[in-house]
């Protein structure tokens, strides 16, 4: 079923602070003060590593029954890799991640070999992941004066 | 300048509630009830839509001036549409964003063209839009049983 999800990013008063929502639901966004924020959240970046993660999880939570294994805990470190020169307009290298890496760790009973093809799973599966991997169309619609 | 940016995402013991952190920061995701959630925040595909958002909100806050471009306030609205089907595995559909639609918005006096250019100019410049419309070598390092 073809689903559309929204959001909206507002800019706050405060330097580069910027207040999100979705639905009912608010995040804060920020920059550290190295590149000119006033370091009251996360960066832009690191929620997108956050977002990755949170989907990696969620795929472990919901088809952990479906596929027969069975973890106590689980969790996700990312890490990725990005020149800010690109944003900053100093080199011609892209403004985004060139790799992204991450590491799963579950604490489980289950075989090697059991866990590893169900972090393939969660890894094909996870929407965030293949937004990033593959990428996604992204069009701008409207730029409105108001 | 190469810069690792780092996150982590935790499973919490409530249905599929995930904590992320990043440096100090944390930020709560969820899913909503209709699919296994308790709905207690955005779920990753929303905080994704959040994170893009935000980036470019920082990219007009961070470049204004250089481009001799000023604005009292900004917003940016995203969509994105998304078949469940494919995260399901009910069809060969994609699981990730099929196409991520936004409108920016500026209270200026400036002109429609300039908006028009400076908009374009956040559009290609933004780290995590460029990392979804190129795409990202994803990489799972290691899968860890604890």
């Amino acid at each position: 079923m073809l689903q559309t999800f929204k959001a909206k990013a507002r800019k706050l008063p405060a330097g580069m602070q910027v207040e999100t929502s979705s639905r009912n639901f608010k995040i804060l966004i920020d920059e550290p003060q190295s590149l000119g924020g006033t370091d009251i959240a996360m960066s832009p970046v690191e929620a997108l590593l956050a977002a990755l993660g949170a989907c990696q999880t969620i795929v472990a939570a919901a088809f952990a029954k479906a596929h027969d294994f069975s973890f106590e805990e689980f969790h996700v470190e990312l890490e990725g890799d990005l020149d800010s020169d690109g944003f900053m307009g100093k080199s011609d290298v892209r403004p985004g991640f060139q790799e992204i890496r991450f590491s799963m760790h579950f604490k489980t009973t289950e075989s090697q070999e059991k866990a590893e093809a169900f972090a393939a799973f969660i890894e094909k599966t996870c929407p965030v992941g293949d937004s990033l991997a593959h990428g996604v169309n992204l069009v701008l619609t409207e730029v409105v004066r108001e």
